[in-house]
């Protein structure tokens, strides 16, 4: 089946059109800056799209991927349509799209106020410009739903739980789940005896437990805020801080608009670094003596440890751990970096094999005969396209 | 040598007076209610007492246990004063009381704004009242300072560590050192060849990674607000629910202090189980099957063990883990449920040895042949006294 998969943002909207019989990108791109000024960018069978042009809202811009679809002749092909959705709320798994789904979608506004709005109308103008096509919408959250409620609680007023649906989510659930599926089928093993730390490494990251295929611990939580280190995003954070930060500078970050800004935008690698939120501009500076930049590193690759340490215990035995995204995909410094941490456990990185992401050992990096860590490619696109295809047939 | 050790907090003055010779609680009270109505209760060899007077400031306070060690006839039997300090800023280890070290207590009053002025005003009051003894601070955090900087960074930008010392700092350092040389010698080990977790359970709680002798991580951070569920703290949490909180519930939450008033005093055991913040209240609630309180307890001792992985990465191996503190001395079910969760460690309780707290087993509470954890209870006034000792001398 032809998919279509969408992923409509608050300023942009990114499509591509997946075979899930030859799992193949048959054409992909991007509208962006919507409001502002459109911009678009699309390669297909028939060429490539690069221009400027006037996007006021979501419709233009599907509008836009309509019209480069019809040019492509791949409209007639697709026969459905699957969108990302950051935050699933109550869904524990994928969803046909009705007018009940596009309601709950905005009534959990808030929990992702960018995202939530503009997936429901990413759906509606779906619908006009794609008239007949069955939607799904696959939910970033869904696949953490499993959590058991003593990992997914807080520690504040339990009427915060009750009341306003406050707890761990997760994020990244779609990728996680994709490489859980790939990790079984490397290790040779059943999903549902398999125990797994995914470890989803790219601007936004997160780290999974995984047992017996099922996710019963994530870094992630209420927010995408949580956790790891991150491009922007600091992570875990004593809350106290930004009492402290509030009340020193209340000028510059007194209220909570800018203490949101500076947590989600201002720090992380980029905030400890000074220099850049890419792994690869810091490993790059790093390497030449930059020592903010070797800061970073650290405190990203320590992090990294700390919060598999912490969701492992959620886990009678390990099977693997799983690198995957821009970073897990790609950084043979931050792997080598984590795993070496990892003492404890036991991980022994093979630095021939860890060099070349595994690619030349089935995917492994360590050491024969040591506990196993492997590089998986995550395709969250694949993964939309397969449950929108399981859900409308 | 005796040793008068002051714990002056905001609204009160504990007390209590060690002879390091036979580590004896020669004395010991409290003066509360500073500034409201004062209260004083303590005992001593020459009887009891207990009553309400007039106590505005803590001058008073002082007053009245020099009063009460004068009626004891303890007053000139006192070579020195030891000061308990909940934050330490720089100091990386215990010090001789100066008006400099005084200054610099106030200077950091930002960083524990409830305890810092009432050290420093004790210190001064303990001048007045015992002329010419000399004095020493024992700073809780000064045994943390040996963390490494990519376990005490946070991911904010660097100019927060660089211009205002936010890190992580942890606390309770004062008891996670006076426990680890106990549990060296109930394991007879040397402390720089020993690796252990110490495990802090109280009103506060927190964990520490000791790797031979040195602190080289620990749960709590800026403030004693991270990490475990405490009493009526939250420990970690998703910055970004504060965010949420104050937005949805401008009203009642929406300042920085009635945030730090929810996740300080509104929160943990007591907010989630909508009961007590008080461990044996809980265990005897969830055994009569109160959900609440059992949803407390879960959430409690599965924090325990997520932030005991996470610290435990920063070791080779864990010689034992170490419990200490109200709960950790005396509550074989959170014990037990910790350690049951610990399961990827190897971490197999012995029942028995467990409900005795390790009495009748040289404090061991986990089967012979298995990873070890012990329960030894903390002193942190003796503490106090043996540094006072040692720096006066
Ligand atoms: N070869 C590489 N070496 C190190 N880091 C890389 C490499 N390629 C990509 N990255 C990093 O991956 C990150 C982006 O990951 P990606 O998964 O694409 O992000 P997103 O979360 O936006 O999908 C960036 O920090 C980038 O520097
Ligand atoms: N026998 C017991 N069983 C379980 N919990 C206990 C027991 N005795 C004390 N506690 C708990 O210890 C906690 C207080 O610990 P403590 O170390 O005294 O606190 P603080 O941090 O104030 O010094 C309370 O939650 C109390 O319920």
């Amino acid at each position: 089946m032809r998919v279509l998969v969408l992923n409509c943002g608050s300023s942009s909207v990114k499509f591509a059109v997946i075979d899930t019989k030859t799992q193949e990108s048959i054409a992909s791109g991007l509208v962006e800056n919507i409001g502002v000024n459109g911009h678009t960018k699309a390669k297909g069978p028939e060429g490539k799209i690069d221009f400027n042009f006037d996007c006021p809202t979501h419709a233009e811009a599907v509008d836009q991927v309509k019209k480069f679809l019809d040019a492509q002749k791949l409209t007639d092909t697709i026969e459905a349509i699957g969108h990302r959705v950051v935050h699933g709320g109550k869904y524990i798994k994928s969803e046909k799209v009705s007018q009940e789904v596009i309601d709950y979608i905005r009534s959990i506004t808030l929990f992702a106020p960018l995202h939530e709005p503009a997936h429901a109308t990413g759906m509606e103008c779906a619908t006009k410009f794609f008239p007949g096509l069955p939607q799904v919408a696959v939910f970033d959250t869904a696949f953490h739903q499993t959590m058991p409620q003593k990992a997914y609680l807080y520690g504040i007023p339990y009427k915060f739980y009750e009341n306003d649906g406050i707890r761990r989510y997760g994020a990244h659930g779609t990728s996680h789940r994709f490489v859980t599926a790939e990790a079984c089928k490397v290790l040779g093993t059943k999903p549902e005896e398999t125990c797994l730390i995914t470890a989803h490494l790219g601007n936004g990251s997160s780290c999974s437990a995984i047992l017996n295929g099922q996710c019963v611990d994530t870094t992630m939580g209420f927010t995408p805020l949580e956790g790891l280190i991150m491009g922007t995003r600091s992570g875990s954070l004593d809350p106290a801080i930004l009492f402290y930060i509030a009340k020193k500078y209340g000028e510059e970050y007194g209220t909570i608009d800018k203490l949101d800004h500076l947590v989600n935008k201002e720090s992380g690698l980029l905030g400890l670094s000074g220099l850049s939120n890419d792994m690869r501009t810091l490993t790059q500076a790093a390497s030449e003596g930059n020592k903010r930049a070797q800061i970073a590193l650290d405190v990203f690759c320590y992090r990294l440890t700390r919060e598999i340490g912490g969701i492992a215990m959620a886990l009678p035995r390990i099977d693997a751990i799983v690198f995957t995204g821009g970073i897990g995909e790609n950084s043979f410094y931050v792997r080598k970096q984590a795993l070496d941490n990892l003492k404890l456990l036991g991980y022994q990185v093979d630095e021939e094999r860890n060099l070349k992401s595994g690619k030349e050992s089935n995917h492994l990096i360590t050491k024969d005969g040591t506990p196993k860590a492997i590089v998986v490619a995550t395709n969250e696109e694949l993964l939309i396209a397969l449950d929108t295809e399981a859900l409308v047939k």
